[in-house]
């Protein structure tokens, strides 16, 4: 990595920790500047406008996510262990408090969708495929008769989906130590539930 | 209602969309200002500061919350009923576009998180309040033999409350028209849990 590439990763790693407290709009070059002691004018010439370090803060976020959740779920080979896999990287990265506010996936899907514009777009497109894999890895699972025939599979992404954000909410804003535990109790039902029914079907041979 | 009072309680109307749309912190008085053609210095005079503006709305919106979520289910006899309402009211609550941008409560939560002050420490109260309301109706519905004897009422609210977030995020974020249906079935599947096991216990007599 260039000295410059080198700076501009840590200006990006605290706008990132600066994000999940304040906002994607509460991310301002003024604030960044202080916070990194660099002048207004030299982060302008790393990132160009707000716009733009905005822009690459929820890029950044986003490759993360997928390097440290869907990535190692992705490497296991049945649906079930991936969904466990899955679901055990997205509540450590919701759990595990290396940033200073949260997962700014969450907090920006509030913040955001009430105001159009790119940013908006791209996290709406980057939510829509982590639904898709969670809904790829349930089917893959009735594929491989883990979870049953028929599973809605959509609906089992839209549950395994508020389990997370119940999560984020119970420990950020109410510090409740028992959230994991309940999540996971969560989690576990929802698959005995996908589970539940016989997996074959009778067939009538006339 | 006097001329003053009728005037404030426009501007608050006002600034309670404002802020369902741009968050709390985004609420300020010189766009406010704008947006009710009134002077800054107009709403001072009714408000004080922006601290108290903020405090305002979120005071008004919880009180709504209250009065239309959680007083009709509060008015029905059986817990199961009162579930049932009040699963209802707060799905109408998220899902109908009165407000520009949707929930306040639940984009504040994840605004205010990890800012400590009063305006965190009141959303708190009021969240911990609503999650106490979802279990003690769970509660009531135990002791009628309605849920099954031995369930984890703060569990079943977690899990009551993971629904909602789930659904204002899919409305909001993702415009998916499915998402109520969603909810609605995830519901349903809640209780019916809560009902599966045997409410009767087998009693020894020797």
């Amino acid at each position: 990595m260039t000295k410059g590439a080198e700076t501009k990763a840590t200006i990006l790693e605290q706008a990132i920790s600066m994000a999940s407290v304040y906002g994607l709009e509460g991310l301002t070059i003024g604030q960044l500047a202080k916070e990194t002691r660099m002048s207004k004018s030299g982060l302008f010439g790393h990132f160009g406008s707000k716009e733009a370090l905005q822009f690459s803060v929820l890029d950044a976020v986003i490759k993360n996510f997928a390097l440290l959740v869907m990535e190692p779920a992705r490497k296991e080979l049945t649906g079930n262990t991936q969904l466990e896999i899955l679901f055990a990287k997205w509540t450590q990265w919701i759990s595990i408090d290396q940033r200073a506010g949260g997962c700014l996936l969450i907090a920006a899907s509030t913040e955001l969708d009430d105001r159009p514009g790119e940013l908006r777009e791209y996290l709406a497109k980057q939510q829509i495929e982590w639904l898709d894999c969670i809904r790829r890895m349930a089917q893959k699972a009735v594929s491989q008769d883990s979870l049953k025939i028929g599973l809605d599979t959509r609906q089992f992404a839209f549950e395994f989906h508020s389990i997370g954000l119940s999560l984020n909410f119970s420990l950020r804003l109410l510090n409740d130590q028992k959230a994991p535990e309940r999540a996971y109790t969560a989690f576990s039902k929802l698959m005995q539930n996908a589970k539940s029914q016989p997996t074959t079907i009778t067939r009538y041979n006339n």
